[in-house]
């Protein structure tokens, strides 16, 4: 594609220098995200202050005919914000403000660009958290977080991130501010355009602006590591704990592969003793939220007389509390440390899990022995994470042909239980080829009609999802 | 409009005579909702027993081009489900299997015809509930809920109904039967059409089947009454509870002339004395899930010591958690009974409410005076009902007239607070008129793309919302 001198022109008398990067260095880092598979490509990078330099933007990059990609903090996995043609990328990282908190309503207002961890220790200190958390939340953005209803470790307690925004600031192409709900806890007044840009990557408007609705922090929380034999059991003590546990606020599993690399990556000393040089099979990370410790006791007796574990420690400290969740953070960077990773994120109805697991579990052993294969994921959710590192000795181009064979016989068995081929990555460009899958052909069709109402000519975050 | 024969011919070989009705007792029933404001006016009533037979009655309405109105359990308040125009009414009380439990997913298949109460019965051997509730929980279904994202007395605890749905199965009307987001707790795979259908009253796409998410049962539950000097009490109430009371599930509030004419109504002694002849004020009904009594019992002393209150009472027993309820759940048919009423349901920003309550009970006060009103609601959700009676000497022409004078003075300050012209109770054909003071034209006219994309014809629910 040329460069389009007339956008960049007419860019230049709207904003200062200051925010505009047109060199390479900023287009590498800022035209890719975590996925880092895609080869960055993009004309400009701008920095908007406010909705309405959005909306100034957008007006001009309509005018001119220009595509654009909205970017927050680029801790995607599917490519929603990566730039490849050539796009402008407006990084919304400098509408960052985080408004004061309305102590009645439990609710914040904030710029699409703040950090959502800076967004955490801004209501600690009253108590209060917005309770979207994953691992990247040190880098992600809010407006990120809702344009692709981020999960995480504590969608069984808290649901995903749509369930934490009252109201949204968007602005469409042709540089019209949406205000949708306000800050409104209840209103019936016909459809609720929030939940359609909530998910929607960033293919119908821009997210400038939320109002979070927030939660208090948890007063307490009593968190476990257990050792199990195999995934059935996990599935096992999943149904008890979600029974019998009141205020079960997060129920992780990792198998021993990722429990190995992670606990060494990080230098963690196990903080369960290896009955073999096997190890345990797999482990459970199980979180407690706000439980008397009688209580808490009393499940923790039942779970080792019934056999649901082998083997289990409670965090008996606020250091072993970080640690545990330390390992089960670090699970993914550490497969990634010094390795080409071919990772799915993917999730079934969860009375199916046992059933699909074991499928795909003996597939993987059967038809690909020669690679060092991690499962880990939110069991609560249905949600499995299968990562695949490149063997040192097989060529990239090899490694990312068997990677698609393999996610093909994975989508087919996927499709056989009527999962999803993206639980919590969103579709962006890596999953395109895949939705099909998970999506009917009626719905895509739907998809693009409803692009066509928000943006007509096609210039937002082109090429992904759809199209 | 005359009778389209060939309509009814299509269908009687499609449907035994069993399942279609076309006296006008049947019509007058069942093409009126709660509101009773409106003429029933409809063609027939079909009862389809399956999403199929929902399928090929659409198909037939689309060859003959006749309009269609879904049906439910017709409690709405606002006319969604009133046919007044000689449609054909799709009632879905036939489709109403309620299916087995998935203990390990916590989810349950029902039909849209399944009763609220029903469901609520059906999930209790379990341990489990749906924890969508109110007072019409007894005649409302599930599909119904779903159409207008029902709210209801634990909203401030659980979310409205939208955060209760797994999976929807939908049929538009071309007759394509739609599965949105099967049984997944996570599916990030573009825009979810499932929240598209959740509260757009039967304008897209007629709701057929539902995954239901469950969730536990209150191990226990402490119910309080207590009584209040005026609403800035309560408002001061609510913050504190939110703020320190961990498992809050219920923040109800009334005001005296409510509390006196439910008690009265339902011949309950009232469970606070009155001080005076003009009894306490208003009342707030406050329930707390799973709280250990210890830590109920220090609050309740703070409550107390630093005069939240004028006035408490815990319910003792089973009988009197009953009795509290059906003082706040008799409320309207209460105030309805052997009146003509005019109703609101509006909300605003939690934080805004003791203001705009208090903008609103002094002009009430002030030009209404000869009016009984009665003020009522949801104070978590900034949801507050107000209720007029019509004065038994005043003809209905001349109430209507100072209802809709009043509304729009409401509707003004309301607009000026951005609030919701409805709640929780949506907008059908009654609210339409108050739509633009909490949306704008531009999202009225991408409600109308959005339902050329479902139903180009327009024969779905017609006039509803929009149009």
């Amino acid at each position: 594609m040329k460069l389009n001198d007339g956008f960049l022109t007419a860019i230049s008398s709207l904003l200062p220098a200051s925010q505009v990067l047109t060199d390479s260095v900023s287009i590498a880092l800022y035209a890719q995200d975590w996925s880092n598979v895609l080869v960055p490509h993009a004309k400009a990078i701008l920095f908007p202050k406010t909705t309405l330099e959005v909306s100034q933007i957008l007006k001009i990059a309509t005018l001119h005919h220009q595509t654009i990609v909205p970017s927050g903090g680029r801790t995607g996995l599917s490519g929603g914000a990566v730039a490849t043609q050539n796009e402008v990328v407006l990084s919304l990282e400098k509408l960052n403000f985080i408004g004061p908190i309305h102590e009645g309503s439990l609710s914040l207002h904030v710029g699409a660009g703040a950090i959502t961890e800076a967004v955490h220790d801004h209501c600690k200190p009253y108590g209060l958290t917005w309770p979207v958390d994953f691992a990247s939340k040190g880098s992600s953005q809010v407006g990120g977080n809702i344009a692709t209803n981020a999960g995480g470790v504590r969608v069984l307690r808290y649901g995903s991130t749509r369930n934490w925004v009252l109201g949204l600031t968007s602005v469409t192409m042709d540089g019209t501010v949406h205000q949708f709900n306000g800050e409104l806890e209840k209103n019936n007044t016909g459809v609720d355009f929030r939940h359609l840009l909530i998910g929607s990557e960033g293919i119908l408007a821009v997210i400038t602006e939320a109002t979070l609705k927030l939660c208090a922090l948890p007063q307490s929380r009593l968190v476990f590591l257990f050792a199990l034999e195999n995934f059935s059991e996990v599935v096992k003590l999943f149904s008890y704990a979600r029974k019998n546990i009141l205020n079960l606020s997060a129920f992780e599993c990792m198998d021993e592969a990722c429990f190995q690399v992670t606990t060494r990556h990080l230098g963690i000393t196990p903080p369960l003793k290896a009955p073999t040089q096997n190890g345990h099979g797999t482990y459970v990370l199980l979180e407690i939220q706000n439980e008397n410790f009688e209580r808490a006791e009393k499940w923790l007796t039942e779970v080792f007389e019934n056999d649901y574990v082998s083997d289990g420690v409670m965090a008996q400290s606020e250091k072993d509390v970080e640690t545990f969740w330390k390992i089960r953070e670090g699970i993914a960077e550490s497969i990634l440390h010094n390795h080409e990773v071919h990772q799915e994120d993917v999730s079934v109805p969860i009375q199916k899990l046992e059933a699909f697991y074991s499928d795909i579990h003996s597939r993987y052993q059967k038809e690909y022995s020669e690679y060092e294969i991690f499962f880990f994921g939110h069991i609560g959710d249905g949600n499995l994470h299968v990562f695949i590192r490149k063997p040192k000795t097989m060529d990239s181009s090899q490694f990312i042909k068997m990677a698609h064979e393999s996610d093909l016989k994975l989508f087919e068995t996927l499709a056989q239980y009527h999962g999803s081929v993206s639980a919590e990555h969103g579709i962006g460009l890596l999953k395109k080829h895949a939705i099909h899958f998970s999506r009917t052909p009626l719905e895509l069709q739907m998809f693009m009609k409803l692009k066509s109402i928000f943006d007509p000519q096609g210039l937002l975050n082109p090429g992904k999802i759809i199209q």
